[in-house]
């Protein structure tokens, strides 16, 4: 049932992504097709879904969210790009596609990811797609720059690299990790739920821990599959972050002890949605699916 | 006289800009670092001096310019950094200085320059700096957005990398600065004209003319001093562009036709600033002075 709101979410957030590669200029063309295939990846979209459904947990209307969907995306794809430069992660593979600067060169990915940065930003300026109140936006806007910058999920790639080949303890880890890819998680739910229009501080707050939860699950269960799953179901090369010596749940807690722990999480994160009705749902759902996930 | 007032808006924004560089965690002292050695170079400041005068053009309150001041130099600092990296312009020397990459490592740098184009929308966020209405934060967030993305600077950076030993014609060169250095020079303007509350399209519109004018002058003068100039007095190597068989002003037209070219752009500027009185003083100063430096 996760799936099918996930297709929805993501043929939904495909449409309005693909819209904004198309060059302005003949001369662009080259960047604007080394972005294309950075985002239209068959990526399973998790942060604009949960853009979608924390709008719909506050009974907003998802044309309203529309904007912050393409948002985060946008961020989550330039980090990526970013982060399998070769003087970064060097990855070869992504999603079982060459990565951007493979594909294309290492100088049209920096500035494919550069230019998905600002798209990002763009995406939250059109009216039709987002709240038309600008007190509103403008709160999205900022709430969308502190996630993705140098406090937030720039900091925590910083820290992931200053981390390889050093024993990080389990407080170390879930730093890196919240940072990384928990900021930009809890911004997604925070954008959506801002969207709808019907946002209190009491809501903001419990999603925000929700969103912490399911952030720090995701990351958990992504060090279980990179050990117990295969290159192929994977679509990058399994054992990766152990060949690299970089510091997993796995290694720092056992293996039983980390599934334990991505459980636990989930529990946190459907104990925070306590207060939400049935629209909550998707929400619910989601946090069980992180978990459950085989890649 | 525009030293003093460039001196003026220069300890200014430094002041502002130098705040933003302080780590929120020890683990990421070595990235914020890097963004304060990226921004915290001597620079001239010329885009934010760009948005202080637009303001005072309009008798806006530069309190509330210090926001966008902020945030197009960390766009330009971003810029800079990213585009001497080894896979890009490959330069070893900035403003008489090691570039980011060679005074930290290449991932520092990618992540310093994307942590520092997030500071900047988080720069128009800040309400202290910024003017109070909502409305008006929100065009300048899109306006920068625009300008610093793939169908402005970055597009920009694109089109230069793909002209290397081509032979470009003078509309092609146009269209390259237009993006690369124009459009946020523009921007800078526009910013400016905005955070004064006092903006109209008529002004907005006049101020566009002049900054398109004095964008693409800013560039003819500095393929001029590329040949003219010496390292020292550069702080970069001269004649770096010929070397690399860049397109430039002078091969294109020859020296005293380019010469010529920049005149005609600054009188162009002066003209748009006609409907505007003596508060335009530090624009039309400014004007002449592009044209006339030596470095």
């Amino acid at each position: 049932m996760i799936e099918t709101y996930q297709q929805r979410c993501q043929q939904r957030v495909d449409t309005r992504l693909n819209a904004l590669f198309t060059p302005p200029l003949p001369q662009l063309e080259r960047l604007y097709q080394a972005m294309r295939y950075s985002v239209m990846n068959g990526g399973k979209r998790v942060r604009p879904l949960l853009v979608y459904a924390a709008c719909e947990a506050l009974e907003g209307d998802a044309t309203q969210a529309d904007g912050a969907a393409c948002a985060v995306e946008l961020i989550h794809a330039y980090s990526l790009v970013h982060d399998d430069l070769p003087a970064m992660d060097d990855d070869d593979l992504r999603r079982g596609q060459p990565t951007t600067h493979k594909a294309f060169d290492e100088a049209c990915a920096i500035l494919a990811g550069d230019g998905l940065q600002s798209l990002a930003f763009e995406a939250l300026a059109a009216p039709a797609h987002n709240p038309a109140d600008p007190a509103l936006r403008l709160e999205m806007f900022s709430s969308l720059a502190r996630a993705a910058g140098p406090a937030g999920m720039v900091g925590g790639q910083a820290i992931d690299l200053g981390s390889v080949a050093v024993k990080l303890d389990r407080q170390a880890l879930e730093l890196m990790h919240r940072h990384k890819t928990g900021a930009l998680i809890v911004a997604s739910v925070r954008l959506g739920a801002l969207s709808s229009g019907r946002a209190d501080e009491a809501s903001l707050a419990a999603l925000q821990q929700y969103a912490e939860a399911i952030g720090l699950a995701f990351q958990v269960q992504d060090d279980i599959l990179d050990v117990e799953s295969d290159t192929a179901t994977l679509g990058k090369h399994q054992g990766a972050d152990i060949a690299r010596d970089k510091p997993t749940y796995p290694a720092l807690l056992g293996m039983e002890a980390a599934k334990a722990y991505a459980v636990e999480l989930r529990d946190i994160a459907l104990q925070a949605l306590q207060p939400f009705g049935a629209t909550a749902g998707p929400l619910r759902e989601l946090a069980r699916f992180i978990v459950e996930r085989r890649s």
